[in-house]
């Protein structure tokens, strides 16, 4: 099926070779470690691809990497990627050291193998081959990978804000997405929002012995109060006004839901180890709820003592992490002032709140052209319709940065070799090398497509 | 007022000295350092005062040391105390190292100082002093210096019970108090019990990524409910059957809580930096409270991620420590079932719990003839009427043990050289020289007073 002259096999070997030079370098953001080296270097393949090359700073950012790459084709694509990752620990769970890419029974284990250097790989040795085959690719790419994605994408932004012009493009491509289980390919649409934010509760001047419990304030109990009244007896979040600028599915969202692969209901409970969902979710109203529901989860609670045996202590101190996630129109700026006037009214003005993280959910719409277009090239490249997520439960906060500045519409298409059980995030983290073939496929043919008039 | 040829002074210098070489020693029982070498030196201390000294184990307890001190009197008199420590940690806010005993502005700082090295000095230092002077001392002395107390006197119980022909006596000092800050003595008659239980929960396999929060169960929200349903929004304990056994003080008890200091109230408002106690206790209700009623705190709860910055993750664990402080007729076993009950009853069967520490209440009556002779002694020696609390909020498993196994009346009488800033279990431990006279003189003349006819 790929035009002539494309070898797939050889792309796949090319992008397995650029992959492992990308997983030796530890570019964890989290501890600025290895970031601009490893900018360096995807400055280089870019280069080395024909793109013309630069970094795009800004104070205290991780430089992000942009190329652009000529064509005499009129559509103008753009792709989005990160070159950084994840801290490593718990490090005694690796089987082998993370930044040791090693390839076995048909895995190749890294840390960022999955998220989100395989992806960068495969587009590189793609975008070569095509070049290499037809003289000239059919789009213009523009192409930014940046080094914050793991930590936010905290000055994506601005990145953006201030390069408006070479980031322009008719369409992007965000990180992507793989097959799921049963082989159908995944087309994303869009992403929630989060609002993370900081709770912190000093009610004594210092730890007391516990047995003044019966006299003195307690911080865990109050704050544990203040977070049991965010959320009713069912679960349904309490906060005045949270619920109010929440959208339904439109009849077409609803369609598509339905028409959506059931696989992902399937895969969660084998790797959670569940019997059910909350609230006995399944089938068309888990997914509508992963998707259109927002949500209230805590991610930290921690005050006290919580070490081997027993320390009979009465905290001063408790802090929880929450985060919120949100579906249009929730912007995270009025749900932090939802919860403020939340708990003031509850009685517990004396919490602190330090946002850590805000970003707007956005989602490209799903009667777009570049849907239709997406979608079918991965039935034709997988023989399977994909399964249409119209809005992943995650964030991918450089979507609404996008969105917001350039106007591009964008999707998470099938270029991505990861599957479900690909360890993002967590250790022994790797891509399976049979995926690489579909990812390259769909890119190849997605250059295709794009090159020819709609 | 000290008989004959008792030089208080000289004690001082003496216990000061016995002081600093206790101090030391890093006895510190949850590390398990140091615990054989300071049992020898108790032992030798004992033994030069003229003691015939063994020492009572049982496998895997740090020796307890005993020692007796005939004499031609009628009256045995138990003492108890303990050779071990609390931990240093945080160990970069000690001024100076914590077994490099260090006089300053009047205050000798080291870990145990005030807890309980202080007290031990100060009894051998006096009886020493004493059979100097009269020849024998007017009472016999039976002597046991634990080495587990700080990690809840684990094997006491077991050396009390194999041991009852050494420990039976007429009386008992227990570990001691000093005066308030009002000059006036403190003689406690008894302490809580305590049961500590550690609550378990996990409800995922592994940690998932938070954006799953609006499908996939989560252990904080549930463990956090969980707690919350133990008191009600006003605080009062829900759990059933808890306070069905609780006692109302007796007519004379609250006769006695009108006639204690009231400097704890100050103190602890200073202490802790708070404008107001719970339920805006004050008072003889904040002294009922602190003695009368049973608490259920929340030592440790922790669950998810707590460090700098952010992480949106849903936890698969939570876990929470917590313990009850218990008053007559509570019993540490009867607790942990209606724990248990009450948990399975509002839908928490799952939380797992694993009591850690059991410890029944203890005290001596009011009327018993010992506690009028202790108060008596401390008027005369203080020149102001002793405050007597009848129960300690903090807990002292020896007490119901010598209490069940030799049935000894006891005491915590003001032979310790400590006060409420003494910085037990805390950074920068410390005892005031200036203490150390009332503890002695005290000694004296309750060792004068037990050896006259009742």
């Amino acid at each position: 099926m790929p035009a002539a002259g494309i070898d797939v096999q050889a792309i796949e070997r090319d992008a397995l070779r650029i992959l492992e030079l990308l997983c030796r370098q530890p570019s964890i953001s989290a501890e600025g470690e290895q970031l601009a080296e490893t900018a360096e270097l995807v400055e280089e393949l870019l280069a080395g691809a024909g793109f013309e090359t630069r970094q795009l700073t800004v104070d205290g950012a991780a430089p992000a990497v942009y190329g652009e790459l000529a064509s005499s084709g009129d559509f103008t694509l753009l792709l989005y990627n990160h070159y950084d990752v994840q801290p490593v620990d718990p490090l005694d769970l690796w089987e082998t050291p993370p930044f040791e890419p090693t390839v076995r029974d048909g895995k190749l284990f890294a840390r960022g193998a999955a998220d989100n250097k395989a992806e960068l790989a495969v587009r590189l040795a793609t975008i070569r081959a095509v070049r290499e085959a037809r003289g000239e690719l059919p789009v213009r790419i523009r192409w930014i990978v940046e080094g914050e994605e793991e930590v936010g994408s905290t000055h994506f932004d601005e990145i953006v804000r201030r390069n408006v012009d070479l980031l322009d493009a008719d369409a992007c491509l965000w990180e992507g997405c793989g097959a799921l289980a049963d082989g159908r390919p995944e087309v994303c649409l869009g992403f929630k929002g989060t609002l993370a934010v900081r709770l912190d509760l000093q009610v004594l001047s210092g730890d007391a012995h516990s047995g003044l419990a019966v006299a003195l304030p307690s911080a865990p109990w109050r704050l544990l109060r203040a977070l049991a009244s965010l959320r009713d007896s069912e679960g349904r979040i309490r906060i005045a006004g949270f619920h109010d600028v929440v959208r339904k599915p439109t009849a077409e969202e609803v369609e598509a839901i339905a028409a959506q692969s059931d696989s992902i209901e399937r895969e969660l409970r084998e790797a959670f180890g569940i019997d059910e969902f909350v609230d006995c979710l399944t089938g068309v109203a888990l997914r509508e709820r992963l998707m259109f529901e927002p949500t209230c989860n805590i991610a930290g609670f921690h005050s006290g003592y919580g070490g081997p045996g027993v320390k009979t202590v009465l905290p001063a101190k408790a802090s929880a992490w929450l985060d919120f996630r949100l579906v249009p129109d929730q912007q995270p700026d009025d749900v932090l002032a939802q919860l403020r006037a939340h708990l003031d009214r509850e009685g517990f003005s004396a919490i602190e709140l330090t946002p850590l993280v805000r970003a707007e959910p956005a989602s490209t719409a799903l009667d777009h052209a570049l849907v239709a277009r997406v979608a079918r090239v991965a039935e034709r490249v997988a023989g399977k319709p994909p399964s249409i997520e119209l809005r992943s439960p995650a964030t991918l906060p450089i979507v609404a940065s996008l969105h917001r500045h350039v106007g591009v519409p964008g999707v998470s298409a099938p270029d991505n070799p990861v599957y479900f059980g690909s360890a993002a995030h967590a250790p022994n983290e790797h891509v399976r090398l049979e995926d690489f073939g579909l990812a390259v496929r769909f890119t190849v043919a997605l250059l295709e497509e794009l090159g020819e008039q709609p």
